[in-house]
């Protein structure tokens, strides 16, 4: 049996039972996740003892119910305000404008950054039908309005979508007073030139910086 | 940040919810899962409506209550007995034992067996703290019992694990009327001999077969 047979067998294989079909389908739905895997993740629940799989499927329930979205910079929080929001410390006249909640989670542990987020949910992506409305920039618009934002730094990826969603957020915040910058591209920290490709190396000559601001502190 | 401070640091990230802290855990806990899978498991339930993680969640609670061992051979089924042993055109003679119903997908699957299942629910590893009493091994003897067995196809990994599990079932079955075979060890079909181990051909010379049988049908 060839590769292509076997996947195409646990495509269509029989189970011998509806349930576990239903498990595995379900849990093939998860990200990167095939019907092999899945199928590995059933039968390491079934061997576990009741109260745990009760726990699980509790926790998957409560989510949906418990995590609610920051008023104000859309991260999940289970409070009305996330912990960076409620936090008097942070700067309030900074947004750092990033994709999801894992991209508040690497920045904040830079421990280089003291400002607030704004976090869009996604970025625009035609091909997945994700459009600027199904984003969080209206909110970010509305942030814009009180006048205590000074600089929008736009932290997506360097994408396509996320080129286009940078240019988006800017036409739609460029006639209040504010900066928008984005992230600094170029050769990464560790990085050898010879192995970068031409546009980054390109621009990284474009945007030098001076020598003292490269140190690392 | 290096390779490893990121992993330290997804061990021990402030998930800014109990809740999501929570729901990585119960996901990191499926094999080969890590905190950054199960963190992006959980990022895409939170973004699936909520009757859809209501199906998830109840098709967890129910495998521990609907799935039940079939009684003779241990494979998994919804009913009484597994759908090979309520099967009446199946070769009731023969019993092919397997660590888990993995295997018993995979051997139906080529085709090649028409004979009865042993599931032995895994197989002794020491170093796992998996003894012969953890497995289905006394039902198997039990199932010599009534004489109808004459060969069991002993088809487990070629490991140190399986091989210590092969000779205590042996052992343990050697008194009945039955033939006790392993499955052919060898070059899998399409191998080079210049990759193949040289346990692996030294064995495969040692148990050579006459030309007609090495014919596939």
């Amino acid at each position: 049996m060839n590769l292509i047979s076997r996947v195409e067998y646990f495509c269509n294989v029989n189970f011998s039972s509806k349930l576990i079909e239903q498990a595995v389908e379900e849990f093939s739905q998860l990200p990167g996740i095939g019907k092999k895997t899945a199928f590995r993740f059933v039968l390491h629940l079934l061997k576990q003892d009741k109260q745990k799989l009760a726990n699980f499927s509790d926790t998957i329930l409560r989510l949906k119910d418990e995590i609610k979205y920051c008023k104000v910079c859309c991260n999940v929080t289970e409070h009305e305000l996330c912990e960076v929001c409620s936090n008097p410390s942070r700067d309030k006249s900074t947004i750092c404008v990033v994709e999801d909640i894992r991209d508040v989670i690497a920045i904040e542990n830079t421990g280089y950054f003291k400002g607030m987020y704004h976090v869009l949910g996604g970025i625009i992506s035609p091909m997945d039908g994700i459009g600027p409305n199904d984003l969080y920039i209206s909110q970010l618009v509305d942030r814009m309005a009180d006048g205590e934002v000074n600089e929008v730094i736009m932290a997506l990826s360097t994408t396509m979508e996320g080129d286009t969603t940078n240019f988006y957020i800017y036409k739609k915040i460029k006639d209040f007073p504010v900066k928008v910058s984005t992230i600094a591209r170029g050769i990464a920290i560790g990085g050898e030139l010879e192995y970068a490709d031409d546009v980054t190396l390109g621009r990284s000559i474009v945007n030098r910086v001076p020598y003292e601001n490269s140190l690392i502190k």
